[in-house]
Parts: C-alpha cells; sequence; structure tokens
C-alpha cells in the first residue's frame, strides 16, 4: 500500500535502502502528530505540523544522544479538493525540519484518512567504540539535575497564538506588558517556540560522551518528564529552581509540553566538563535544578512535592 | 510525543537500540492502513487491522528481497470508551503477524484520534556479500516474468464477506456451488486471505540470491504493479495467463490488490534453478506468465493491452 502519492517524492521502491555507518548501533523511535489532538492547524500551519512531526521524532533520538541517519514519513490527509496541496506543504514542512536536523527523509507514504495525521520514523546510531545510547533508568543518587535551557515557552507560545486568535498573530505587534523585550518580539519568539520546537541533537550527544547516566527530553512538561526519568532509575528528586524561559509562567514550564529541552541526570564533576563544552560549541550551559535522591517518595520542588503535571495522552 | 499506552507493550524509552547484524545495508518502508480507506472494520477484526499493518510493510521488505530486522508500530485509535481495548486488539494482530514473519515490534506509538489508523515502519537486511536488494528498475528485454503464486484470493474474500455481511460468516457455511472444495472450506480459506495476508518474505530472498533482476509486491493488483515494474523498468511485457486463485475470478486476480504474491522478472536459467530451490525448501513453484520486451508500448495480456485496473491510491 505504498502510496503513489509519495512517489511525488522522489520515493518509489517498495523500501528504501539506507546508508548506515557501520560499527554504531541502530536506534529508532516513531512519534506521531495528530490534528486535533496534537496540533490545532487554526494556530499551527500545515508545514508546521510536518516540522513538528520530524522533529518530535527527532527529539527521541536527542533524548538518548543519537545521531539522526534517515526518517520515514507516513502521511495521513482527510480527503476531497485541496488534499494534494496539503499533503505537499506538510511534507515541505517535514523537510524543512529534516534539513535542519540533519536527517534526510529516506521513505514514507501518503493515505486518505478522516483528518490529518503524521507518523515519523527515525533511525539513528551513535559512534563506533562511543559510549551506547543513554536511556531513561540510569539516574543515581547524587547526581545533578540538569536542563538545557528554559522551558515553557511553547506553551507560552500557544497561549499568545489563542489570545489572539490564531496563525495570523505572527504578523501583529502584541500589546503584552513584558520587560526583557519589545512585546510583538516576545510574541513572535513564543508563537515560533510553539509552531517550530528545535530538537537538541547536539547537546544529547554531547551529553552521552561525558558521561549522562539518564535522559530524557521534555515533550510532556517537565514535572511529568522527570518523574517519569525518576520512576524509571528509582530514584527521588529534589529541584531548587525551574528555568522559565522569559514571556512563560512556572506552570507553563513545569506543565506544558514539546519544549524538547533535554533532561540530564550526570555526576557533578561530568556535568562540569559537559557545560564548558557546549559552551566551547556555542551551545547554551546548561542549567543546574537540582539532585537526584536515594529515596524514591522525595519528589520535591523547593520542599513541596511535585506533581505529575503536564501533558498526559488520553490513550493507555 | 511517546505515548503512555505504549509503555504497555514494554517499549519505555524514547528510542530503542535495535540489534542489527553488521555488514550488509539498512532497508526501510512505511506502511499505513487507515480504517474506511484501506480496512472495513465490519468485515475485519481489530486484530485483523493489525496483522495487515505489519504484513503489508514485511511485503515491501519481501519485494526487495530483505529479511526483516524490527518493525515500528504507530497507532491511532478513536477515543471514548473501549479505546484502550482497541489500541490493545491492533496491537495483539501486530505481535502475530510481528511472530509469524520473524520480525519483533521494537518500538512505538499510540495517540488519539478520529479514526482508526496504523502506521508500521520496518526495518531489514541483506545478507553481507550477497546480492544487494532489488528495486523495480532492472528487468531486460527477454526477461521471464514469474509471480510466486495464484492471485485474486484476497478480493474474493472480500467479495464473500460483504455478501455474507461480514466478519461474521467466518463461522458459516457458505452455500456457493464451487467444485474444488467444500464451498464452506472455501469461503473461510478466502476470508482467511484478505483478513490475514502473508508477506512472501522466503520467495523473496530466494529470488534476489538467484539474480531476479527486478521485484514487486502485487499489493494494489496484479496489472497495476506489473504496469509499475515495467514503466520503472522502461519495457513492455506480453502476458500468456494469469494465475488465478480458485474462487475468485481473473478481474479480481488482475485488479485486487493485498495478494501480496510477488512478481519477478528474472533470465530464464535462473528463473528454473529458482523455481527448483523454491521446491526444495517447501514453497509453491513460481508460475511464469510473460515475458519481458523492449518495447515499453506492448503492455499485453494474450495480445490485447492490458489496463492498469488495480487499487488506485485516492490520493497524489
Amino acid at each position: 500500500m505504498l502510496g503513489n502519492g509519495i512517489e511525488a517524492f522522489g520515493l518509489r521502491d517498495d523500501a528504501a535502502a539506507v546508508e548506515f555507518p557501520g560499527g554504531g548501533p541502530l536506534v529508532v523511535s516513531v512519534d506521531s502528530v495528530v490534528e486535533g489532538v496534537h496540533v490545532d492547524l487554526s494556530m499551527s500551519s500545515p508545514a508546521d505540523v510536518g516540522w513538528k512531526a520530524l522533529m518530535g521524532a527527532l527529539s527521541d533520538l536527542a533524548a538518548v544522544g543519537a545521531t539522526p541517519v534517515g526518517a520515514l514519513v507516513a502521511l495521513c490527509v482527510p480527503g476531497g479538493s485541496g488534499h494534494g496541496d496539503l499533503a505537499l506543504a506538510v511534507m515541505a514542512g517535514a523537510a524543512e525540519a529534516s534539513a535542519a536536523g540533519g536527517c534526510p527523509v529516506v521513505g514514507g507514504d501518503v493515505s486518505e484518512a478522516g483528518e490529518l495525521a503524521v507518523a515519523v520514523t527515525v533511525l539513528g546510531t551513535t559512534e563506533t567504540g562511543g559510549p551506547p545510547p543513554v536511556g531513561r533508568a540510569g539516574a543515581r543518587p547524587g547526581d545533578v539535575v540538569l536542563v538545557t535551557g528554559p522551558c515553557g515557552a511553547s506553551a507560552a507560545g500557544l497561549r499568545g497564538l489563542r489570545a489572539r486568535g490564531g496563525a495570523a498573530a505572527e504578523d501583529e505587534q502584541g500589546e503584552e506588558d513584558q520587560e526583557e523585550e519589545e512585546p510583538g518580539e516576545q510574541v513572535g519568539r513564543l508563537a515560533e517556540a510553539h509552531r517550530r520546537p528545535v530538537a537538541r541533537l547536539r547537546e544529547g550527544v554531547l551529553a552521552r560522551v561525558a558521561g549522562a547516566r539518564a535522559m530524557i527530553d521534555v515533550s510532556d512538561g517537565l514535572a511529568l518528564d522527570l518523574h517519569r526519568l525518576a520512576d524509571a532509575s528509582g530514584v527521588g528528586f529534589r529541584l531548587e529552581s525551574v528555568p522559565v524561559a522569559p514571556g512563560a509562567t512556572e506552570d507553563e514550564a513545569l506543565g506544558g509540553g514539546e519544549d524538547y529541552e533535554l533532561l540530564i541526570a550526570i555526576g557533578r564533576g561530568d556535568a562540569h566538563a559537559f557545560g564548558d563544552r557546549c559552551v566551547a560549541e556555542g551551545l547554551r550551559r546548561p542549567i543546574e535544578t537540582g539532585i537526584v535522591v536515594e529515596d524514591e517518595s522525595v519528589r520535591n520542588l523547593r520542599g513541596r512535592r511535585l506533581e505529575r503535571m503536564g501533558w498526559q495522552h488520553r490513550v493507555g
């Protein structure tokens, strides 16, 4: 059932052979974006949907410290007039994300469906002889909890877009009263963070090589994703502070998804070396937010229980 | 956006590392099954949908002569009561196909959506030092056109199910008057062919190793898929006969999809050796249906133009 439509994207044979750098492990992940569940087409363009689907999958590679090798895009688009244009627009956004992430689209499939849905599978690897991919389960008491950047920008961007009635807000000047930048600039930056999130691929690789013990990407909210890391590792945590993106609230930083920053548990010495390496490579210095503790029941922010707030999938 | 739901299937980390046999190429494909487009839930059970999605993707590997390594399943299920059961039923069918095809499910994602849709990505490879994966484009004048078995059973099965008002027909005894087997047995066999098609993985590998020049799986109809092979190769064909599955019509063999038999263009000497090898391994001897000719405009069955009949995707 490989759709004819995909032939427009230069993919013809039933299966594609991928240039795979020998030696390292093959790392794979799949991620879906569904209209009305993960994305609202009055707030995001079809190209944004393609971008987000591909970047969401790439963020799963970033979260284990893998480098992308290739992506496959399965696209479901509603029938009727304009569906060909819609498919092309979504694929164009996916192609932009593919270029930004250095991950060529090597296969795909287009189907008709009742609503827009995109499932992206990404393939990646780690360098031969290097540390293996990092899971969620390796955090140890005494590890530092780092986050690669402030959170909540995507959620704040969605709030701003909703207040302005959708995507048209991009070209407007906002009327908010914020200190750090011109209101219109901030609105645009936050909307961009919502519509075009960026996977932290380089940070993930550097963290793995620096000795990170556990990692997860903030796709469903810092609080929920940190709980998941702690659950998998059988540990607790004490957070002193949460880095909040300018223009976002702390609740948005804790509970808003799709920031794609990485949460990293790493030994203190390795944390310093990792931070220096990030700065040397022109990346933001990761922010220390707390420590890992042995008692699994301790899940605190500033001494109070941190709830499992965040994007809870309705399925499963 | 890796759904929590998928954790029920033992898949927890953001990305999974796959045991990949070193040396051979990485071959990938993605295939989608959407309720109402590719499958009718009054004719097929949720488990059948999972089976068909995984087998459809495996058939793409069979069509290039690759051996499966792993699969990723992206599942969209309608919300509301029972959606968890629906997701589990679909995954159970995918797991059955996974076992039948020797292709472990290594990753997945569950999302809520308006309708049931399953996108399966499969990874495969070919043995180190062996012939590379076979595309559609290598057929040469004088090649024999083989098909691995008679076609049309899936389309005939769907016809039978429709006549009997759906999946319940499985347990009934049919009333048709057919010669070769008991009517009820034939109805059951054809319904099974529709609901549980099987990818010709072993035949694909044997054909590649035997020197097949071009291959394609019959997913959209023998006529349409043979035209595609001829288009890609820049050749024509003359068919003498078309193998029709017992209980199916020739139109169903030519235009019905999802039989997953392989169409193979191969030199005459290699064709004999390939056939003998199939028989030696307990497989059906491939059926010679015609030859490849140089004139691209010749696309004939018994001297008359063969139309591009078959399942035309509505998209693209």
